[in-house]
């Protein structure tokens, strides 16, 4: 794609992106009049909600989850004010609002190993304006993805982590991305993350890795379902917790395989699926459609 | 099943049915506080917010719909009130809104001819207690399926059909309907409805067919299909109007078959997927889930 | 359906069954020479061979399988010539050869206890003439069924299984199932058999249990995935062996659920999909496309 | 990518690429004998069948389609031989037989537009080695994708064909395609080729277009599904002939949609099926596992 090609239109989804438009996530107690006294202040100020999703897990003494985009003529000059004004019903009902100005891109790092299926997707779906994020930057402990990465026009940084003391890389790695990103995407990066790195960098971290039914654990997973003729092969993506592969589920699929399929072929399948799952995890966490609770989601898709 | 079984508990879904709940639908023009408006009504009556899903056209002058489901104690006897006061806002907004008390299942009845795989799937699924509706009839031009239908403790009545001259058998089909149900479901009925039976029955009716990709026009589709070679086929849940087979959809989904696949079992095939789709699509009708707008739907699910 | 109705004419699938079609398993060693020995014999006799796929894992030194479907006239006269006959290539190349003439439905049992949902979709689909099988018996270790099953025509045998020793019960499955069936399908039967059983029941048994990405081990899988946030929930159908759910697997398949569906709705959708992934498998196995080898299963679907 | 990157490996998928592979499609009427008749000949020469998959569309006086993929110490210099001894049985069943060395893949022209998914998913696989195909050259109506390609290692063609006289840019494709492609992609090439220019160019042409459920006809597809409310979008992979858009198909898919998704989301998801469907149907040309019969196809996969 050459340099004279315009910039693609912002594709406009489901309630994405226009320069006045905002998220507001609710969250707390499931109580009587949660999405009245929401949805006054914006009325009040003029807001037109554009989607409103809401989900309560129990309507007896549960818990309240409440997307909503709205749009507001001067949105910015207003944000102040308004955040203000919601503070009342969030202590009125022991709310958390998270409200988000939608015409600032969050900003996203992506860490990479060799495999560059789920990069190259993510950074394809980018410059098609799919996903509305920036990029300010590729990490990886290898340099084989450098070139693909800066044709993207995104900066790619090579930072080495060999050996079992990953301190001066995750040193590095806090370094480039202290206040520079807003989350941090895992596309197929094959090292494992310390707790104090997870702490440390204090943003939402999203990883991505192969599925089974049953699930195979440890090394060479392809392998052992190939051995045990598996007839489907998925990918999980989910937030990082210290609880390696265990954290919040974002999303899942899988892709039906047969006998006829090598160890190989199965890790082929794999990789389209992972790809798949990724950017759909992607593209939802930055429209602010993920709320985490605890260790699952709720998915407003 | 013996009569000593014990009734299914009522499967508890996606805001499904307790003794104290109800839906409202709400549908007009897209205007600021729209949202604050139906939910301070709510509110003020105490009524506790389950699943709201809102979806809006055109946040610029479009169009706004909206489905609620709240509890609310001692319901029935604060529903005429209720409903008094949502004119308020519905005055005000140039809403339409619907208030249904999900206590009381709607009442469907199917109409069969020979094939009985989305009959039996409707009755089955009913037992389970997974289809909140009464059945309190299925109507055939055949008498082939009375029995299975009878065990099932369900009346059944026998319209024959055939000739050309419809209307004596639709003026039987009128008489048996009429203030007897919510709305009908052709499981594989094999008669065109006239447009005058769709008008005095004057309720919802949903179709069932098959569905492919590319469309095959007229008799023999899944001839046509084997011969074309498909790769796909699939169904289609809509809504009946005059336009035979091209009213507003509901569901849809397909099945992946092969050039293994004789005619006779793209038709096997076929079968599966009408079953399931017809079941989520009247699944959904009967919970509200489903709002007509025009020739398409919204579809909550 | 009455008992007026004609007997469905018997779906002709792929390669399925006329009154001359045999099929033949082919399993050993891979070598040279092996389809062509083969054939030959077929060819001598004037077989037709109407379906044939045939597998490799390894081309240098690996294992050979194949299944071939052929139509012979005065097929069940000629059969023990043709067997004799192959015993020529079986020898020279290692191989096991089974034959088996289609026209005789293999004999299956079916076990269930209170659920009924992958019970009445085999008994349904083998009154379409959709399962190549006769059912001659329904063991449950619960009457509640009872009433279901003969409806269909099929004679019912209430066996209780309740306390620790299964052994009379094991028994009576023993002296029921003896010399009478082909093979053992669990349709949801909720007791576990004894290694003793299996060996002495001396026939292959299906069993279907739900499956998740990734496993949740022991009681109470569904609210444990509901509470991980899964967002697929799936099922597996596999022989049983005297491991536990750990038998080679036939088929599997998942379904898509979000956070807004119960443990209930989990369980719900899980049991479409579990009938779904038993009926293939039981065609599957009843048409002679599954080759079990070691712990996998080659599926010629 | 840098050049310093290893070359991928081949992947080893269903029967892939060895040195000394070939593929044999046999093609004709079904008649006793033709499986033998073919394996006793490829047996004599000491080919080891790796892959073989057969199917008959009627025993009865029908076709019979056979794809084999065998091994053969020094393939190349043994070619012409084994050509000449398959004639025998080509002749005595009246059959066709095309036998291709495996280790010389494909040569692939791949015309595109502006849209780049298919190509760079194209140009993406064949990079890690999945597609065993060479890409001598992508020819465009537009300059747009030359930077992206030649960023692959492939030489770029621009040809203009805007204008109703598409005379001069076919004359122009025709020159670069003679001699050097084995078949050609468009991956979403916005051009209608011309009868003269298919009969001209002499090799498969395999296309990928969306498709519905139903078919919407003409423009703006995205749109008018869009107005009906379809759940779901798909595309089609077919070989192009002089009816426009109904040729045989090869591969078809589709993906779930809902009402929130506007008609530029459409259009994303239905490109997210057209390059899944258009690589696997590429593969599948690829291995040889597609064959043409008359308006269908066989599809080995």
């Amino acid at each position: 794609m050459t340099a004279t090609q315009a910039a693609p239109a912002r594709t406009a989804g489901k309630g994405r992106g226009t320069d006045h438009q905002a998220s507001l996530i609710v969250q707390g107690d499931d109580t009587t009049g949660v999405v009245a006294g929401v949805a006054s202040v914006l009325a009040r100020h003029g807001a037109n909600i554009v989607a409103l999703d809401q989900y309560s897990d129990n309507p007896q003494g549960g818990s309240f989850f409440q997307r909503t985009v709205f749009s507001l003529d001067g949105l910015q000059a207003r944000l102040p004010e308004l955040r203000a004004d919601l503070d009342e019903p969030a202590a009125k009902y022991g709310l958390t609002c998270t409200l988000r100005d939608l015409s600032v891109p969050k900003r996203m790092a992506v860490f990479a190993s060799r495999s560059d299926h789920c990069l190259l997707d993510l950074l394809w779906r980018h410059r098609q304006g799919q996903l509305p994020v920036s990029i300010p930057m590729v990490i990886s402990n290898h340099p084989d993805v450098a070139e693909e990465v800066r044709n993207f026009g995104i900066p790619f940084f090579h930072v080495p982590s060999a050996g079992t003391d990953k301190s001066a890389a995750e040193a590095e790695h806090l370094r480039l991305l202290k206040d520079n990103v807003d989350f941090v995407v895992l596309a197929r990066y094959m090292q494992i993350l310390s707790p104090g790195f997870i702490e440390q960098a204090g943003v939402p971290i999203v990883n991505i890795h192969h599925s089974f039914l049953p699930a195979f654990i440890g090394a060479g997973p392809y392998a052992k379902a190939k051995e045990r003729g598996v007839k489907l092969v998925g990918a999980t993506a989910h937030y990082v917790t210290e609880d390696l592969d265990e954290g919040p589920i974002i999303e899942q699929d899988v892709v039906r395989v047969t006998h006829a399929d090598t160890t190989a072929d199965l890790a082929r399948r794999g990789a389209d699926v992972e790809r798949a799952v990724l950017s759909r995890a992607v593209l939802w966490h930055a429209e602010d459609r993920v709320i985490r609770d605890g260790n699952h989601t709720i998915v407003f898709a």
